[in-house]
């Protein structure tokens, strides 16, 4: 491997080296989860691929950063997967199972779920304000997303709803956003602390980009996490320090374990700049309490972390007995303002009950940082101009849907509680059904879009597994996908404690498919054990 | 400055630091080019400014590439020209001019330009298609552009345009965009080698992240180049390798120079990896010749540089001599296929005559590249999940528009000619306007939305600049905006022969507002040169 001559250079590579395999062990006990052969997982078959000749570019020769970053939610499964469904298109009885059932990825309109009229009608009439003022207009449109269109094409200037914005989004829309986080939480919100981004993953890239220095950074995210967190680390090339969720009490954050973890990379020279949380949970579901909330905004005040709160299924709640609770909210009701903790909330229209995906919007709200750093923060937002506008528009609708005596409320409020509480039943008959299979334990789903059962494997699946190259989890996924047509992914890739296996499921299929889904898998999962049972 | 105390990592701050201070030099000629005072740049007027208590986070604790990254287009002059708008707001009076004439910014639509009705249409009808097969749409939309609408949403799975689609954008609007290269270029195109991008801004960020190791991997870029080039290839820690357009020549691009300034940065322990073209320029506005280009290719082919041609300017050429030829073109009519020359081509919805800077659309054509990197690409891709909708429906729109016989043709032409030819009005008045000012000399404006003249400043005016720690270009652009309202960015935030001065002029603003432009600029320019003069 031809890299670098050069001593200083040679140094950060050996030690970016290292810092990987230790990242590596933690997240794959000890397997490298998601490689196979690079080749076959080709994700599109353009003619460039050769093996004679040699391109000017080559894997030896790329930031090696990117090489080692991995997002499993669409890997080698999820390759596989749509390499399946394309046989099954030209050649139906290909394989033994009709369609391939995603349950890899939150993305709900995928599977059925259907948008929010009058969020898409706003978006309609700005995208085309021509009609707005046409008779026939209002045949087709209601009258509240009609005068909520000319409110936001008010807020932009000259109504352009097709030029670049303020690098943070168009005020007006902040104004928006910034009103809802107040209702939510009954404390102020700053428009000026709001930034509108392309859905919450570039948000997150950013806070990486700011915080992380060099190897010697660390980032405390939690294990198991969306692999969000861990490819964007490795691409800005910080430190994933570890703490574990505790599987036993529900996936439960315990502030001691983030002590523990925050004091042994400590002692190893990582400077730990961040906490990741993600309330509620991805991939494990569950809600956080607001007394353990509490005890996370201390330790992060007592140890100047900045406290990166991931809350893009604020609205995902699924149980009685629990509440989603903003971080921001939290550490104000605690008495703590901007001197005292630096904290950013993620948001995004692709989860809650909307499940926009594919419009891209969200924002995050920068609190506690100083003037100067949040100008370094707008000047990187600025390198980039803008996100789409429409994003920045549904990102203010969700934060102010219609209200009662709206034309369109009732109407919004039955597509929203429709959603959700079919949502919350999914998620039963899964837990439900996971529960009631040999060697299988599943929490409860209290929130977010997923669960993520732990499968004790047989001592011969695991040898199976691992004369197959392949990590047991991703092994039982593969197995599965091949036998039914069902998609998980492997929990090797939102990382687990080493020696336990785990995959995510994500509750999103249309509910009339859940019976069949629990029924395949059923089925697979009792042939599989007989196979390898002891 | 607390940052550091293990050797490695020092190591690399003082080494990135030294090529800091060599790129700074390069593109400054030695003027520190938009520092002065960050509190005062402040974007937002937030509660957080606090002098008095540290933040948690401080500049000295943030990633040092983040600091260093510059964005001129955005930088200080736009800012003081915000708030002067802001004041001029609350008190109408306070300064001497009505309003902003912003001139420093690609951004069409936010002065007057109007969007293509046809694409508006198709967009409003894919964001709602509930209203398609109602009565009353006929009477509001174009009979193509609801078959238009039906055709991509059959091309979306389940139609779902809420919905992440495939991380390289939806298949089957890659193969309109495919068919649109090949239609425009007389080559063939492969759908697999296309990646649906939010604008053309993340496209060359991930291009950067891909390529650059460290910091002594350089990228060769034009000078004057598009900020966003040194901004990206800041942030990714890599060397901008500087090659100068020679001004005499019309911003003529010398083969000669390439190589010699790839020699000096090889003598300099730089590895070089890719070429930087904009074609037509930003922002210099020259459109290069058939020939230049063939040389172009083949010195990247010869000292085996990736090309990245930035063509997002591809149909604003305004002068009947000139065409604008894609690099494929000319790489594939030169015999060069696949294994010859790795060439990425960059394109935006923003730009044309589209002008659809807020829908954040655009597309890199990846070419010449191993199935092994295109995979590391397509997996930088999926960390973001995709690009927007929206924007990836308008970038096959704009490679796709209304033909001869659809019922939109006649409107659609007229609309796009009306904004082309008035483009090349205003090009050349301001042009005009520019070469009759004392001491200023100006290209021909041949494309791209930009004029680049040179102003030859009087020996007290840089005095007076620099007692004002100002670059004289930029104490040149503020006293120009605070005396007349008009803004243009300084040439420094682009890069110039060290010792010449110029400033970058959009061509957008409204053609009824261009005569008092040049009025309110001719009578500035002379009372600052008789103010000055020696």
């Amino acid at each position: 491997m031809r890299r670098f001559v050069i001593g200083s250079a040679r140094n950060l590579i050996e030690s970016s080296r290292q810092k990987y395999q230790f990242e590596r062990s933690i997240l794959s006990s000890s397997y490298r989860f998601l490689s196979s052969s690079p080749a076959a997982d080709s994700p599109s078959s353009s003619s460039s691929s050769s093996s004679t000749m040699a391109h000017p570019v080559s894997l030896n020769t790329i930031n090696p950063k990117v090489i080692e970053c991995e997002y499993a939610v669409r890997g080698e499964i999820v390759t596989l997967a749509q390499k399946l469904q394309e046989e099954i298109q030209t050649k139906p009885d290909a394989h033994p199972f009709e369609e391939i059932l995603y349950c890899n990825i939150g993305n709900p309109q995928s599977l059925g779920q259907q948008p929010i009229t009058f969020f898409r009608e706003v978006l309609a009439l700005c995208d085309h304000p021509a009609i707005l003022d046409k008779s026939e207009t209002q045949g087709l449109f209601s009258a509240d997303s009609i005068e909520r269109a000319w409110q936001i094409l008010d807020q932009i200037p000259g109504r352009a709803t097709g030029a670049y914005s303020h690098s943070q989004g168009i005020k007006g829309l902040r104004d928006t956003i910034a009103a809802g986080i107040e209702a939510r939480d009954g404390f102020p919100a700053d428009p000026n602390d709001i930034f509108l981004t392309d859905g919450a993953s570039p948000a997150v890239h950013m806070m990486m980009q700011l915080l992380i220095r060099s190897e010697k950074d660390g980032i405390l995210c939690p294990i198991p996490q969306y692999p969000l967190y861990s490819a964007s680390i490795a691409l800005h090339g910080g430190t994933l320090v570890p703490y574990y969720l505790d599987e036993a009490t529900g996936w439960g954050l315990e502030v001691s374990e983030l002590k523990k973890q925050l004091e042994t990379s400590r002692s190893k020279g990582i400077t730990v700049r961040a906490l990741v949380v993600i309330n509620p949970g991805n991939p494990t579901g569950q809600v956080l309490a607001e007394e353990n909330q509490k005890a996370i905004v201390e330790f992060c005040k007592q140890e100047g972390l900045v406290l990166l709160a991931d809350e893009v299924y604020q609205e995902n709640v699924y149980v009685p007995e629990k509440k989603f609770h903003s971080f921001k909210k939290v550490s104000r009701s605690m008495g703590y303002g901007e001197k005292d903790i630096a904290l950013v909330s993620f948001q995004s229209v692709s989860k809650g009950y909307y499940g926009e995906c594919g419009k891209r919007g969200g924002y995050m709200e920068v609190t506690g940082f100083g003037a100067d750093v949040r100008e370094q923060i707008y000047k990187v937002a600025s390198v980039n101009l803008c996100s789409n506008i429409s994003g920045q528009i549904l990102s203010s609708l969700v934060m102010s849907p219609p209200k009662v005596g709206d034309e369109s409320y009732e109407s919004y409020n039955a597509e929203r509680d429709g959603i959700l509480s079919s949502l919350a039943r999914r998620a039963k008959t899964l837990e439900d059904a996971f529960n009631k299979l040999e060697g299988v334990t599943c929490n409860k789903a209290e929130g977010a879009m997923y669960l993520f059962p732990r499968i004790d494997l047989p001592e011969k699946a695991i040898k199976a597994a691992e004369a197959a190259k392949k990590a047991p989890d991703a092994y039982y996924c593969q197995r599965l996908l091949t036998a039914t047509g069902i998609v998980f992914v492997p929990g090797s890739g939102f990382g687990q404690v080493p020696g336990t296996w785990h995959f995510r499921c994500t509750i999103l299929p249309q509910e009339e498919k859940i019976p069949a889904i629990v029924t395949r898998l059923t089925d697979f999962h009792k042939s599989f054990m007989d196979e390898f049972r002891g």
